[in-house]
């Protein structure tokens, strides 16, 4: 049994997407339970439509519910303790929930779940992950907005968490992990970069494969399992990639509807641009995952349909179902470990070089 | 008359594709001269094949040529006052030339022209600036990999260099320009960014229209005319971008090869896909610029073809004939001619509010 707290209010459409979505998810994960928080006389409503949601879950009536434009710091003020944010988030971390999933906003979902959940011990910053659809199928891209620089620790940090991540959900046993950088050479980059480089070479950790640099063209290419970069780049990265896909999708539709010709061949391939469509959907991939923290977060896309919702909570199922939180722990311990031992042993070899 | 210095030796196919390419240039352009630097035994069989060429052409034999894989130290080192590339550069210094176009290795390309033509009086940093395609036409990005990082004032310079070459090359009086960040409230970003952006509004320039900040999903939108970023998360940017681009036409070509039917709608739709084609051609937006040095070098892709190392030198030309150099120095000198003045104002105003 997975239990998973949800934010019935976040998101651009509330309860009648949030409830619908877990309608779907109950179809398809039968051993989810949902801790539900919400205002009651918008919830209850919805959830009466939906009996199959209601068997499984329970209610907790929440008087405030986060503003999708609110600031950061004035969600917290308002919101701390009473929001429907806040309460999903405190299920976790009082471990009533395996994980919580919200489409609010970024800024007060962040804000709140490290006021709340606290970063992990060994762990300086949070991380927000990406599932990024490529070629191969999918890789992990953190972090990809949750604070901006990374030192190399912080980057070796995001490597540990997302191998752990791309292991539960991927089913890769020693995912590849690449550092993004601007040359694949070992002579360029940044220093920060090159540094997490030598470190994650030299702790050569049994949970992950470090592949070495990569460039932004390597991202949709799936070249590795997860894409390592500090949230300033990461997150420029990845409006890049959705800003590009768009205006891709207008030159194309464009195209379609230029001439007679274009319409009569749209209508034989519909399918394939069907299949085309599909590819390219952002719902599928929907849901952004905090890592760092004690306990794990989904952000839901804000404009997320049911779908989209749905594909975040199972996001979540999976991370809770797999131990998420354990593997982490014992990665980063490992880590730890190996860079004491092996700093250890370069020590005795230089004092029996003497 | 228009004078360009040509490293015919650059790129992946060398003189027969350089050569080739001012074929092109000599039929659009008639008031283009050559400076063409490179092996004699190589340039001159074809040189002779492309007789309107030679006409405008004065060739120089090189006896070192700088590979595509050489390191930029070796490639200095061995290239220095010898090779085609230096050469064509130090004609831009010798001002026998107004512009230099070539398609050779960019570390290298970068690493001779900071040495021979030295940084602009008040340009602490070079840029390369990349020519983008929107939704609306074409923007400029920088600096999208000359240098890593940037303070305040080095973006406020390139936002300057960028505005001017907007001026010259897509003819608009006052370019917008936005700062890359990570979040369009003024609260969210990096310090560097946003200090570059309170500096950016209180010049209140002629030369340029300050947008504010824009992000990834923007640049391809056309929101700016100018895109302003540290060369780290621009090659970032640009190369995820690429690589997006590259996996949607993957996904385009699976679509259209999937089915009977899809192959009979791509039959019709021909017409359709050559315009998508063409849209997402990236030999007709080759050619990436150095600003801030003293001189013009544009840095065409190694691997293009004659029609995209012809568009390279044609962006030269444009940029000499407009006089771009002037205008830059003249904006740098209005820039900090300005903040002089503000900064006297203000003092002024303190003391008579006492």
């Amino acid at each position: 049994m997975i239990r998973i707290a949800i934010d019935a209010m976040g998101g651009d459409h509330g309860p009648e997407v949030t409830i619908s979505g877990l309608q779907k998810v109950v179809e398809r994960r039968t051993d989810a339970r949902f801790l539900i928080f919400g205002l009651a006389e918008v919830v209850n409503p919805v959830l009466q439509k939906y009996p199959a949601v209601a068997a499984v879950s329970t209610f907790t009536h929440c008087e405030v519910s986060v503003g999708m434009d609110e600031k950061p710091s004035q969600a917290l003020r308002r919101g701390r303790l009473k929001s429907s944010m806040w309460r999903s988030i405190q299920a976790v971390r009082d471990r009533e929930a395996d994980v919580c999933v919200s489409a609010g906003n970024t800024g007060a979902l962040m804000a709140m779940s490290k006021f709340c959940l606290r970063m992990m011990p060994g762990v300086e910053r949070p991380a927000l992950v990406a599932i990024w659809p490529t070629t191969r199928g999918e890789s992990l891209v953190l972090d990809v907005g949750a604070t901006i620089g990374a030192d190399s620790r912080q980057l070796v940090d995001f490597a540990i968490l997302g191998a752990a991540m791309a292991r539960a959900i991927f089913g890769v046993e020693r995912p590849s992990v690449g550092l993004l950088n601007v040359g694949v050479e070992e002579v360029k980059g940044q220093e920060d970069v090159k540094d997490a480089g030598h470190l994650l070479r030299e702790a050569d950790l049994k949970s992950l494969n470090y592949h070495g640099f990569v460039e932004g063209s390597d991202i949709g290419k799936g070249t590795v399992d997860v894409v390592v970069t500090e949230g300033f780049a990461g997150n420029i990265a990845l409006k890049t990639a959705e800003g590009t896909a768009r205006q891709i999708a207008g030159y194309l539709r464009e195209a379609m509807s230029r001439t007679l010709m274009a319409k009569i061949g749209y209508l034989f391939a519909r399918d394939a641009f069907q299949f085309l469509r599909e590819k390219m959907d952002v719902r599928k991939i929907n849901g952004g995952v905090f890592l760092g923290l004690n306990g794990l977060v989904v952000k839901s896309h804000g404009g997320a349909d049911d779908e989209g919702f749905a594909a975040a909570v199972e996001l979540g199922y999976d991370m809770g179902r797999s131990k998420l939180m354990d593997s982490i722990r014992r990665d980063l311990e490992a880590f730890h470990g190996r860079i004491a031992e092996k700093h250890g042993a370069a020590d005795d070899d230089s004092v029996a070089d003497d």
